[in-house]
């Protein structure tokens, strides 16, 4: 039998899902601050509320089957529609604009060669039923809090609007050829201009509409609606100079309608650390009645990756503070005493559960990574710090001081 | 189309999903103190992993499939099979005892008739790797901590020892018989004496050993290992008048070995709202080697309906606590720059982002239940309390004082 997980499935031990949980707990507080509210909704959902909304792609990536009802099922596969439906089917009790977030799992059968998790958790906040630009601001925002609560020093927003691609004065991209365009101006870093005009020409804009389109597009100027959201960034002392316009940004994504954009960190190049846009078309599909919508995710395992790499986590994300040992048998019970004056004190304890000797005592606190270790002996006490190897006498309130203040 | 969630499947909207993170933090919090660690699995695991490890009726009630690339997988049924796959699959990385905490979604195709869920939140603690009887201690410690620290005043352990349906003296149950005890016991309760017996005899054991069975066991005295674990319960300071013998619990699950236990709650009559129990056979099965276990869960949506009906919940969870509003549009942005200014206080704000009227803006502040509206006017603020109804002119400072110490 295999003994294992599945390709693209994660165990998570206990020190990697602390560094998850103080990076879920830090944006959900900032999330909160800024009046997003949470939302949870079911792993699975009717086929039919999935399918057809993510593109053959996503037909084909998904997780299907028949349930023993013969009902035919999906799961998660993004957050944004199982959003639309909530919306659909509770018009009543959610009051719009609805600042909703949504932190749960997703799952999509990637190839997995290319770094790519089956499994892996979103971190999603929208608006939703608002077009002002004070929402997209409001996104932006609280996307930027996040990344500065988070830690990172340096970072920019790169900026653009949808509808530079499309019905711009001389354009004339059609609203069916926004895509094709999106699809292909989201190139032109890794393959440059010659590639791109190729693939617009050989997708059937014509070499006139899509060379235009080329030699225009990076001398565009922000669009009113940007400089507008710009502006509210202003009154919001948001530092605008992170704010960087970018004309050629183009998202994969076909639904964005207008405002996009993207987050970079300075020195870490696997991509962006968070993303997002105005999607005017999209969550109104199941109401039957067109609900404007801005949003962004965080890529979650980026920004633990680009955290590790910048050493952005605390030091003490140890969950046990300190290891209650005994020095023989007898002297157990004590110990158990001290371990739960200690935790009465909102200490986090460990204590060795089996009889054993003082030395396999501290090997497990040294494997577990446990920064103290209060050894209880017959006539005294010892305060032992694991990384110095320091280890001194010392009374059991002083003990026990020295521990709530470390 | 259907615009609904499957059968059995629940959304959260935002003030549920604050009740249940409220119970959350606190079990995380008594877990984390007691030395207990975060673990997580994987939603899907190869089906052969969890088929026959439950049972007939947990083989049929579990949802499996084939994916895309041909593997029969299965979704997470429970927490204590993936557990067992971890230990043997991260031997030279978990010392042992391991204590882990685990709060994921399992899938069960239930029937929902009986009030069941097909997903719900399992929330497990189990100690993995120790015979100790200092581990059923702080196994049952942590239980009744997290129970107190919910609130509950009044509750009830129940205890037994799984020794007491079989090898004792004269006795005479084998082995392979105790599944049939454990099941026909359970129903005591409900079905009585003379049915439970019935089932004994129906069942192949013969009717002198079941009559004794039944006969003898309510007179039962505590094993001597219930014995030790109370004696380290009071060493614990646990008020150990909480813990009540009753011999002839059995509670549902084959795999007991040793000590079982239940936790009722006074005044909520739907059935117990934490259980669990020292397995010893179970969590080697991958490993290949016999490892002792001893561990409980918390029934979270028993628990939180517990805490509804008896008003547990703290009062203030609504996440948003002041709503910004302006009185005409042309001081929309000085209310911007005070949400600015209160979310800089640790505030959570929430700022209409339309432009509307004030009484637009009063109402959604009252669907949204926000208990505090500071009303930004030309030459004043105004602090409105939603609840009482009650305004009051008030310079900034002070409503921000006001605010940030309710």
């Amino acid at each position: 039998m295999n003994i294992q997980t599945l390709k693209g499935f994660r165990d998570f031990l206990p020190q990697e899902i602390r560094k998850r949980q103080y990076v879920l707990d830090t944006l959900k507080k900032v999330f909160e601050s800024y009046g997003f509210e949470p939302l949870e909704t079911p792993a699975l959902e009717y086929e039919e509320i999935l399918t057809g909304k993510y593109g053959d792609e996503g037909d084909k990536l998904m997780y299907k089957f028949e349930d023993i009802g013969k009902r035919k099922v999906a799961m998660r596969y993004d957050q944004t529609v199982p959003l639309a439906r909530v919306i659909a089917q509770y018009q009543n009790e959610i009051p719009l604009p609805f600042k909703r977030y949504q932190i749960q799992s997703v799952w999509r059968a990637e190839n997995t060669q290319k770094g790519r998790y089956r499994e892996f958790l979103q971190v999603d906040a929208d608006i939703v039923g608002s077009y002002s630009p004070l929402s997209d601001a409001e996104i932006i925002a609280v996307c930027i809090k996040g990344v500065e609560t988070l830690g990172f020093k340096k970072f920019k927003i790169l900026v653009n609007d949808r509808i530079l691609f499309s019905n711009l004065p001389n354009r004339g991209i059609t609203e069916k050829e926004i895509p094709i365009v999106v699809k292909a101006i989201d190139k032109l870093k890794k393959i440059g201009k010659e590639k791109v005009l190729k693939e617009l020409i050989e997708n059937g804009i014509s070499s006139e509409k899509a060379t235009y389109l080329l030699q225009t597009l990076e001398f565009e100027k922000p669009t009113s609606r940007i400089n507008e959201i710009l502006s509210v960034l202003k009154s919001m002392n948001i530092n605008t100079a992170l704010v960087e316009f970018l004309p050629t940004l183009a998202r994969g994504l076909d639904y964005y309608t207008g405002i996009i954009f993207e987050v970079e960190v300075d020195g870490y190049e696997v991509g962006s650390v968070a993303g997002g846009g105005r999607y005017d078309n999209l969550i109104g599909m199941f109401a039957g009645s067109d609900i404007p919508a801005v949003g962004f995710s965080f890529g979650f395992d980026r920004l633990i990756e680009a955290m590790e790499s910048m050493n952005l986590f605390p030091k003490n994300l140890n969950g046990n503070e300190v290891l209650i040992a005994f020095a023989d048998s007898e002297l157990q019970e004590k110990a158990l005493e001290v371990s739960i004056n200690l935790r009465n004190k909102n200490l986090n304890v460990q204590f060795y559960l089996e009889d054993a000797p003082l030395e396999k005592q501290l090997k497990y606190a040294d494997k577990k990574q446990i920064p103290y270790v209060l050894i209880v002996n017959k006539d005294n006490f010892i305060l032992k710090n694991m990384q110095s190897g320091q280890q001194k006498e010392k009374q059991l309130e002083k003990i026990i001081n020295e521990l709530t203040q470390s």
